[in-house]
């Protein structure tokens, strides 16, 4: 068995103020279904990822709120973890898949962030670590500040490199009309934006964002004496049956690290990254060497840096100038974030982790305009939760 | 394969002041690995049910807050469907073991609801229903309130009627100690509580309540040769392999409908209940008849009429007398809630749906005390989310 990624549906993310939360998920759910060829009474059941609906929407039960708006009778979840939602719900979503209880699904990411006080956004946001470091007064730029301090301290990463993922991913979101800040900024306007929490400044750190992101997958059984998910681990392709636009997640994989980031062995690496990393190349049969392009996770400059070297992209401490050599800029040997990441596509929650999946599927078809990568046939999406206390790596292939 | 109640941990329902979510979290999952033989790191992936922490206890990403504490490295989610979300977890964590991909999971459900202002957790408990029917000022009281006066019309249903199901709930949580009001309560008392919503005053109704209950839930692999889910859908049963205190959960089903009362077609049935019952039981390969015990979700007195009558344990209509006369009190033919379920025991929302597993599985595994049921090796646990928009039906056998 394999999981098709059988359409993608993505609202413009930015501060949506004229759209709801509802109105969001109905847009990117029905482009989804539609693109994917399918109706309504196809799916079997929908998984919403969304972290603050309660409190920011007075909405929960989002699974049925959804299923309901679209007419859909079969079964439906929310899933929440932080902002690692996305992943989670996919991951979860192709469960049920490979178990053969669902054949169709929808996998929908929706976050409605920018129609409550920034003070209360911010807050809630901080529901995503530990109430230990709550308490102690440790804001989610703090936490990954830290991680920053440590890194430069380590391994000499410079202010210059941290600002260079800033940089970049604006230049890709400059070719991307659904991003939130869809144009580029220097070097010097990063350096010089206001002081968030040292060395992190303001256009360290990705937005709060409105938007949503949906995607149907399907289950694509190549004969039913082969129906077992397992053995074979690998879930090799029939090339007769495949079209150049079909795009299939062959790893998909969720670790966890401590919540506190006190309790953690280091402070300049994420060890979940690491380990779902592991695991999803080891189920899809695929050696990291081998991987053209990657969305990952860029809550903050300091963390597409980590995200680097615990992926494996580059040796631990060399992420910074991996980055500022123009490596991972669109035209360099391995693209990264061309959607233009959290930073600058933007970061409504929920919505994330299914946007990488939808940037990475968009490129595999061949259909990212004006940011298209050539020749790629194999990516990678990682999606994090909190400091590093949830991790999901998916990997695709056509 | 076949899934194995491994093993479960359940805190006293209640109000507990002293003690906090993750508290309540903790003491249930350790009680449950405990029971089940394993450690924590055999635990491959962590389900947690909760709906409300981020609200009450400004905490999210609750899969990985409760895994940390766990020392559980695995993977780690939270799952939300309003008093669902302990169905739906278990759902989940099912579909993740029937992929191969999880072997030993945890699915721990968890709510911490006395804390803060009742007025807050009403407000909060809206979010489970559509915002329509909220901002037109249906309460949960009224939308059920509704669906009791439309079975009075209907069916001649009585007050009385409605009554017993309290009754006899107190009845047998007077025999648990885990219950929030572990002790019996007369038909006068009910019936001469204030009146709430015409025709339920407030002891046709379930409380507020801090609670956690947990399990662990194995694969159990017959041969290797045969280890795919499906076919055959019947997952038999190998009896030289079994004790007598093994316990499977052999049907898992989820079903959604409107979350608008206003736009079912009939107020007089949960069509989820039935939908989400007949698929559980064509997936176990057993007759409703054959169920010895059910636990089902009495959040109000008349959904536990509805519920006898959509799982089809009687003629609809009919619920209201089909209780009345004793056939689902302990000693009675179908003993339903001998938990003293939503009503007695307690309904933490997140806990709610594993804790019916928790006393189905017990009632198997004849290690229920004063209410144990005799001669019973199969049941049926029936969890429902906001006024019927989700429906979870498990089936339980030894």
């Amino acid at each position: 068995m394999r999981i098709k990624v059988a359409g993608t549906g993505l609202t413009k993310f930015g501060e949506l103020w004229d759209k709801s939360l509802s109105d969001l998920a109905f847009e990117a759910s029905l482009e989804a279904i539609n693109d994917s060829r399918l109706v309504s009474n196809d799916i079997d059941a929908v998984y919403v990822a969304n972290m603050l609906s309660g409190q920011t929407s007075s909405q929960d039960h989002l699974g049925a709120v959804i299923a309901s708006s679209l007419n859909i009778k079969g079964a439906a979840f929310r899933i929440e973890g932080a902002c690692a939602s996305g992943g989670l719900a996919l991951h979860l979503a192709i469960q049920s898949i490979l178990a053969g209880t669902y054949k169709n699904v929808l996998v929908i990411g929706a976050e409605k962030m920018t129609d409550v006080p920034q003070s209360d956004i911010s807050a809630a946001l901080m529901g995503a670590g530990s109430e230990e470091e709550r308490k102690a007064g440790l804001t989610f730029p703090a936490l990954y500040a830290l991680m920053a301090k440590a890194h430069m301290a380590k391994f000499g990463t410079t202010r210059n490199q941290l600002a260079s993922v800033s940089v970049k991913n604006h230049y890709h979101a400059s070719f991307n009309e659904k991003a939130q800040f869809p144009f580029e900024i220097s070097m010097d306007k990063v350096l010089t934006s206001p002081m968030i929490c040292s060395p992190l400044s303001l256009f360290d750190a990705s937005p709060v964002t409105d938007g949503a992101s949906a995607v149907v997958l399907s289950s694509q059984t190549r004969s039913s004496a082969s129906s077992a998910y397992n053995p074979p681990r690998r879930w090799a392709l029939t090339p007769s049956r495949c079209t150049s636009q079909d795009v299939f997640i062959t790893g998909s994989a969720v670790a966890t690290d401590t919540i506190d980031l006190a309790q953690r062995s280091s402070l300049v690496e994420i060890a979940a990254t690491k380990k779902a990393c592991q695991k999803a190349l080891k189920q899809a049969g695929v050696d990291l060497k081998d991987i053209k392009i990657a969305e990952v996770h860029d809550c903050f400059t300091i963390a597409e840096i980590l995200a680097m070297e615990d992926l494996g992209f580059c040796n631990k401490g060399e992420g910074g100038e991996f980055i500022q050599k123009g490596t991972t800029r669109l035209g360099g040997k391995l693209p990264v974030n061309t959607s233009g990441g959290l930073k600058a596509c933007g970061h409504p929650v929920g919505a994330t982790g299914i946007k990488q999946i939808i940037e990475i599927t968009h490129q595999l078809q061949k259909r990212a305009g004006k940011r298209q990568v050539n020749e790629v046939n194999l990516g990678l999406t990682h999606n994090v939760g909190g400091s590093g206390a949830t991790a999901v790596v998916h990997i695709l292939q056509n």
